[in-house]
């Protein structure tokens, strides 16, 4: 059926596979996705939002990198807030709305329009593998199709059961069917693999919600948005709608436990610990007495609203009677009920750097088959794997981030070594560098990497040259003119700052923390310098985080470098770890089965002391 | 969980259920419609196509008793086109190409803004049932949902099974979940359940098909619209693209013969005879050296294109090797394999012309569950369906269409008093008296009735009203208006016609066949008369219909008195046929098993002579 062998084979068209399949098609690659419903392609199976803390900046890395999912989200948005502006510029996180049916449809038309992208629609049931080579699929209707390599990103679909009250049925989604055969296949060749769980919050019928009751939360007075790319800005947004959960709605739902899956122990697997279930949420923090709910509308038009803060697998019935006595829901009509979801992954610990599996060559694994939770997390690792699978068959080298380049690098980096036992999603905490890792820089931290591979656009780079070009201007700019106590003092003073007695640079007035810089760009002077080198308002971002943040930034390069050199220090592949003997057991137990490449990566370990690392450099002729 | 009972539930969220929640809807039922997926609702799970000759008339038909698929047609169609102009007006039928996603999203956000319309998403698998009456449905998650009615909708749903080849598996449609628990429950309790069949062709990528090897198809250059109301008119289209198969495809699909479920034995359930797959028609027709075969666009932006004419369930290799045989589909790549579904139906002869069973009161079914197939014929009963329910509860009159007033009619009637073994589709020659039943006067038929009830709005009889008498007025102005022989005796002449001698009234040049109403209204006066009265393309459609067809028209409207005469002339719900000696026994037999409700229905029954009816007549009195 198929005329020829394709380069990638991309299995799943959620955010890790559609991504996947654009990063390996724009490289270059002939690239065949294969979903069990084309009408699903980019389909967000749980809350229509993307972004958030530490979120935000990986679709901001992924836009930086070429990916297509700041682009995306940026066409199908209604509304965009930049969270944690009151604190430091590593905190700053994008976050948007979304609406689901646009966000799904430009997906599919955006990879349609990719020429080297085709599609099929067929369940992939198996893999070829020759001499430990992935080289094609098998499809449930019996078709084997071929490549020289394999992306896989089934998401929740691997042997899916979904979960609500005591009813359980086979599912990769409610009404779609699960996946079978790639488990069985992988676990009779040696492949680990294990359960996970999720879940999702009841849809509601907006028009049934009191929104009076509720707190409204609309976006950002000054939207902005995910690409460095010329996409559009919003210029109308939908609000979000704020509640809060009670004791009586926590009594209500603790009188269906017995029947919840997750007590009764009909779910054994492990959900995601920071998104949790609200029935696990009243359980383990008993003493609360509320939970925060988010009505977050579904799109432009429709009246469905997503009740974020609810995911629940409890029996239907149970969670009707609880979420109306949530103010504002008080004769909510439930659209569809929320339920949790089981399905197969596969400890990372067994992939590379690049996400290719150790036992099979040029397969690679992204998204929830990992262990990972989120869109943005999944999106990440199918752009990693498709850039790849493209590059290992084309003989390039391999294309990895570090823990000091992205948060990208830091998510895998973390999941091969230290493998997950609950879903893995990410936090800026997990980010030794995390002021380096800004949303505002992602563009000057991965532009230039992927351009090198050729994914980035000649177009991206200029602008990025341009963007960094005029700020470093403007900064020396201000290092170089001086402002008048007069022109500033009564700002500082109206913000209770010590007032300045003579002149001084204005680099040197914007570090104080009363001072911003929209403060200065108000003189005349520096109005003119603006519209004169025509600064946009990303350009001046980048100015005035430059300027405030410059020697926390500087420190932390410091420490990266370091990091860096560590990084470099490769440990042989088969290195014997019993010749060491004063390490501990635990240690060598866990160098023997993560086998790091590097005294970096070692160094990560959970359960591998510095001083571990030091008898290893020691022994390694350091 | 659901607070009160909804006065409708209609299950199944396809044409049919999307028409049947809307009608009960919009006369004011609180109506709840259940479906097994939201993202599918008015899913085309076919051909992207609305209308085609005697469906197109059907469509109009909708549109004029206040239903939403002309509607929805209209905004999201791509291409339009009036079939068989040639001939008279009774043929002229209206065809859409759709943006099938739009089609599906359109239906979607119409329901949504219908105050009354409510939504749940589950599979229903059981209907409550109380003194032989239903009172609400079951749902796979164990809900149970009360009402005072249940519209059926299931489409190919019920216990579905698709073949591919040798492959068979459980579904709805492809990638979606079969549904299970009604067939068993209804047949369990008397209802009589059958099997049918029906396929659908693959869809490719249009970026590898060879356009220039094809015939163009473009739409109408003056488009034309199904809704009667101010939808707006198409201003750019897409084409279609017609080819045809060959021996070599003939020959190749042969090859696989012996691995079809059509012919191994694998599918024994009746398939559309009027919609065959292709592998049917090289087996049927071994003589025709070629099938014609229409490219057909999905949408605006997709490049996904649906291949009319190749329905297949062969192996998706004889599919894949087959189609590149075909001109312009050299390299032809395969988006989704053909399929055949199998699926549970029940005989429609255990309805009453309401579409209620007449074993279970305020139970209704409409669609494929009835033995039907196509969009149209789904849609319009499921518009009736959703009336009667509506009126059935509220304790008024049933809504019945009579065969003279609409292909509705004929349709419902033939269901409901022949059955079918096939699916059955609708054409014109089903019709008595197709010359009433014309495209362009169906809101003239059925406005009246459908406001009558309550359904279609003031302002839509107001625009009947208008438009009928401006035709009238302007068919007046041509009877009392004369044209001199040197205004058309030119056209005349060149359309080979023999020329006026002296002037005539205008209505009586107008008949004749070589005369249209445009050559009438090039003429300077009449200009004047048409901007003056502002009458519109509609209206003027309808003076030509009226003048030219004047006489076809009359005759026609007799018949169908004389038809409605037999119609009124009710049997007793009781009568003893076994007292009727002299009828004969195979009429004895359909008269106790369908148990006509009017003369004329039971003259309509196959296998019933005239010499039956009289003697009928003559023991009922007459």
């Amino acid at each position: 059926m198929f005329q020829t062998a394709y380069d990638v084979i991309v299995v799943g068209g959620g955010h890790a596979g559609a991504e996947a399949a654009a990063a390996a098609a724009n490289l270059g690659s002939k690239t065949l996705l294969v979903t069990m419903n084309l009408q699903a392609i980019g389909q967000m199976s749980c809350n229509p939002a993307m972004g958030g803390i530490a979120k935000g900046q990986i679709v901001r890395e992924i836009d930086a990198l070429g990916g297509m999912s700041g682009i995306i989200t940026d066409k199908t948005m209604i509304q965009f807030k930049m969270l944690n502006m009151s604190k430091g510029p590593a905190m700053w996180s994008p976050r948007a709305q979304s609406d689901r049916m646009r966000f799904a449809e430009e997906w599919r038309l955006s990879l349609e329009r990719n020429h080297n992208v085709d599609f099929f629609q067929d369940m992939v049931s198996g893999l070829l593998i020759e001499n430990n080579k992935v080289v094609g699929v098998k499809t449930g209707m019996g078709m084997t199709i071929r490549s020289k390599a394999v992306v896989l990103t089934n998401g929740t679909f691997l042997n899916g059961l979904i979960h609500v009250g005591e009813k359980q049925f086979g599912g990769g989604r409610m009404g779609e069917k699960q996946a079978t055969g790639i488990t069985e296949q992988l676990t009779s060749i040696g492949f680990e693999s294990g359960r996970m769980k999720t879940g999702t919050p009841p849809r509601v019928d907006g028009r049934s919600l009191d929104f009076s009751k509720m707190e409204e939360q609309a976006g950002d007075e000054n939207p902005g948005k995910f690409s460095y790319t010329q996409t559009p800005k919003l210029t109308k947004q939908r609000s979000c709608y704020i509640t809060y959960t009670n004791q009586n709605v926590h009594d209500s739902l603790r009188e269906g436990f017995d029947r919840s899956p997750m007590f009764n122990g009909a779910i054994q697997s492990t959900g995601p610990r920071y998104c949790p279930s609200i029935e696990d949420k009243i359980n383990r923090f008993a003493e609360r007495e509320r939970h925060q709910i988010f009505a977050e509308p579904e799109g432009w038009d429709t009246i469905e609203y997503y009740v974020n803060g609810f995911s629940t697998s409890l029996p239907d019935d149970v969670q009707a009677k609880a979420i109306r006595m949530i103010p504002g829901f008080e004769n909510a009509k439930i659209f569809r009920p929320g339920y949790a979801i089981e399905y197969d992954y596969f400890p990372p610990t067994q992939l590379k750097h690049t996400l290719e599996t150790k036992l099979i060559d040029n397969l690679y694994f992204a998204g929830q088959i990992n262990g990972t939770t989120g869109y943005e997390e999944a999106a990440s690792q199918g752009l990693m794997a498709g850039i790849n699978a493209h590059l290992k068959i084309h003989e390039k080298d391999p294309f990895i981030l570090q823990r000091n380049d992205a948060y990208i690098g830091v998510l895998i980096d973390d999941l091969i070594t230290k493998g997950t036992e609950e879903p893995y999603r990410m936090f800026t905490s997990r980010a030794e560098y995390r002021i380096l890792l800004r949303q505002d820089n992602a563009d000057e931290r991965l532009t230039p990497l992927s351009h090198a591979i050729g994914l980035s656009t000649e177009d991206r780079m200029k602008r990025l040259e341009e963007k960094y070009t005029k700020a470093a201007q403007m900064v020396e700019h201000l290092e170089t003119t001086s402002i008048l106590p007069n022109q500033i003092n009564p700002t500082i003073e109206e913000r209770g700052g010590s007032p300045l007695n003579q002149s001084v640079k204005m680099v040197n007035v914007l570090t104080r923390p009363e001072v911003q810089l929209s403060d200065i760009t108000k003189l005349e002077s520096i109005q003119d310098y603006i519209s004169q080198n025509e600064l946009d308002e990303e350009e001046l971002e980048q100015v005035e985080v430059q300027v405030k943040y410059k020697g926390y930034i500087r420190k932390e390069k410091d420490n990266a470098d370091k990091l860096k050199r560590l990084e470099n220090l490769r440990i042989p592949k088969d290195f014997d770890y019993s010749q060491v003997k004063s390490i501990s057991t635990e240690a060598r137990q866990k160098f023997e089965k993560i086998r790091p490449e590097t005294i970096a990566q070692a160094s990560r370990i959970s359960g591998v002391s510095p001083s571990d690392i030091s008898i290893l450099l020691i022994f390694m002729g350091r």
